[in-house]
């Protein structure tokens, strides 16, 4: 069952340390199946090397356990959250890449200081309020995917394909598993080169809007000419 | 036809990746065949892995499309402003590399402040001033060329052989396509020593007029006397 | 005698160039055998790539040198101080890895900025005082462990697995010498996150201190519901 | 003639681009042959991929070409006045390694800031002063030299085995080409951790004076005690 979601999954996740996205096991990918309502997930704390494609994690939308023999990720109630509350989304994924990290740690959202960003986000990146201590130690994942639902304010999810958890790290996602990695690393490019640019200007608060909404235009949408299709 | 210069601009093509000048499709490189007006331009939005030879475009100097089942890159009116502009150059490239990239996206030139900027830019690297939102909503990418030949204010351009684009990234040229990439390398590392330069030094704003002089010459004119010609 | 600790001890110490954690021969792991009260140390200056399993000395807790043709590394007495001292502890490492050594040349701790340093530190990253000129002119190596056990408070030293040597470079550790590699890129990972989270807010001092517990509780203790067991 | 010389120096130079010490042919190694008075040194201009053994030049102390059918780096006069100027040393290199260059650029010195400066450098690492315009018309990278050696202010350049050369890039000895690379590594990370020391604590401006002699003196002089002699 659900056997190229679980390629495509699987393969999304080893994608992470080969873009440098994670070290050891500091990561997941999951991707879903909107029909059947089953998401299949990277099981919790298996090292990318040795995990194979029978490892993944099949749930459904509730959390029940439907296939695998090992507990899924422990972050698998935020991707729950999110995927119940943005149909549009496919694939999901988590990592504690630095540079979005480090922005993350900070508090800060990234602005958008150049096509880079405006590519692939149509907005600053946004950073979620901080949790309170009932929302921590309650059902502590599940209110994680609600700050961040919360952070995007109704925005479409896919003109802002990713959030940064304040104090601790990025989610991003896409169509599909693959397409949330992109995210990532696009995030991960876009972090680092918004902190030396701020440390280069730092009144630099925020790019053209009419350059933003070109790039990102360039290449989503019915206008878009970028590429071949 | 122009087999020589299709393997030439290939070859400049894939450098991008090997020299961690590009993430994903985020550059193009091109070059011109001047006795016939004819330039050879990477397709759009395709990955390096999977490019062939055969994928590469050619163009005339009025964007009529001469060869090839893709279509060319979206930069390619840029790429073609600057063909008709500048007769001395042979070659172009396009990245968003992270450093350079910071510098356009601060709205910063970056100053001559070391023999290694000197060994090939005779100035600062300019950045080019903000696009009106005319020439964003019109023809965008032949006016991006526009800023960029007007930020040269007719200097040689061999002698500042890249530009940044503000809030976008640089575009280096030379005399082929592999020179232009070899100068996209150089404007990466200059970037890279200037921003830990100012962070160092915050008055540091440009080097000794006779050292920058000195190490441009000995490398560049006809009294060079670096390397073996 | 001790094969299967020199094996973990050999096998941990070619971890530490893998792991981008050392330059030349700026390293070195041992491990103890606490029902013998033997451990098992890197040779001093030998370079990785040539190291033998065999080159590794056996040493006791008075540092006498049971085994082994070659000099132990000069930094055993730490090494054998904090065995003494922390009789948690079954492995121990010491780097120059550039990040966490920016924070021991600065003299300053490495707050609690996020989730990726309470997975597994308790607490902010110690510095140690200054050393005194009769301990530094003295048994400088065996006062060393002194000072990073001091800088513990009697805290246990498995919620704060490493330590950084004021004007010098970290030492951490775990329950045996995989352990504490681990933690050593941990603790690289975190300060170079922590790095550059104040210099994007530089009044980033510590983090919520309920999700600080959320994280380090997730992973540690009777409670932990990370990873498969 | 000079064989065993030759290969060293060879090898010597290939160690650049696997250090990361090198972009394109931006470095040199020579080494000399007390008594014959010969120095081997790289071809100008030659990338490090291509250069055969056999395209190593011979001079003497002169500057007279002894062996070798290319030039020789036009750097040549500054390794000859070094040569000359310190007879203790037996091997020089030049590079524009980045985070050397970037203090070089920013006309500062490199202070002592810990142990991994201390194990090498027994002072901090001095930049020259700014070249007169009759010094760089003139017999520039002569006068480079003599810059350098100005600036050791007749310390003993095995204990300060570097210089910063102003606004250019640094310059490494020792007692063979080997070692000169080896210091040319030390000085590259001792430059890192520096730049990132003095963003941590903008007040550090050298390490505890005892801590600095301890370490230098454990793995330098008659009562070193660090590796296996």
């Amino acid at each position: 069952m659900l056997d190229a979601l679980k390629q495509s999954v699987w393969e999304a996740n080893l994608q992470l340390p080969e873009y440098g996205l994670v070290t050891f096991t500091w990561g997941n990918v999951s991707g879903i199946d909107r029909t059947r309502g089953l998401v299949v997930i990277k099981p919790s704390g298996v090292s990318y090397g040795e995990m194979k494609k029978e490892d993944l994690v099949v749930v459904d939308l509730d959390g029940n356990q439907v296939e695998g023999d090992l507990k899924p990720s422990s972050d698998t109630p935020t991707h729950l959250f999110l995927y119940r509350e943005l149909p549009a989304i496919g694939g999901i994924v988590h990592t504690h890449s630095p540079w979005a990290t480090s922005w993350a740690q900070a508090g800060r959202a990234i602005p958008a200081l150049g096509t880079t960003h405006a590519d692939y986000f149509l907005e600053e990146i946004p950073c979620t309020r901080e949790m309170t201590p009932s929302e921590i130690q309650g059902n502590y994942e599940w209110e994680t995917g609600k700050v961040i639902a919360e952070s995007l304010k109704e925005k479409d999810p896919m003109n802002v394909p990713g959030v940064l958890v304040h104090q601790h790290a990025p989610f991003c996602w896409g169509k599909d598993a693959q397409d949330a990695v992109y995210h990532a690393v696009v995030l991960e490019e876009v972090a680092k080169m918004a902190y030396h640019t701020v440390a280069l200007n730092p009144g630099a608060c925020g790019m053209n809007r009419d350059l933003l909404d070109k790039h990102f235009f360039r290449k989503h949408g019915s206008k878009a000419y970028y590429g071949q299709t």
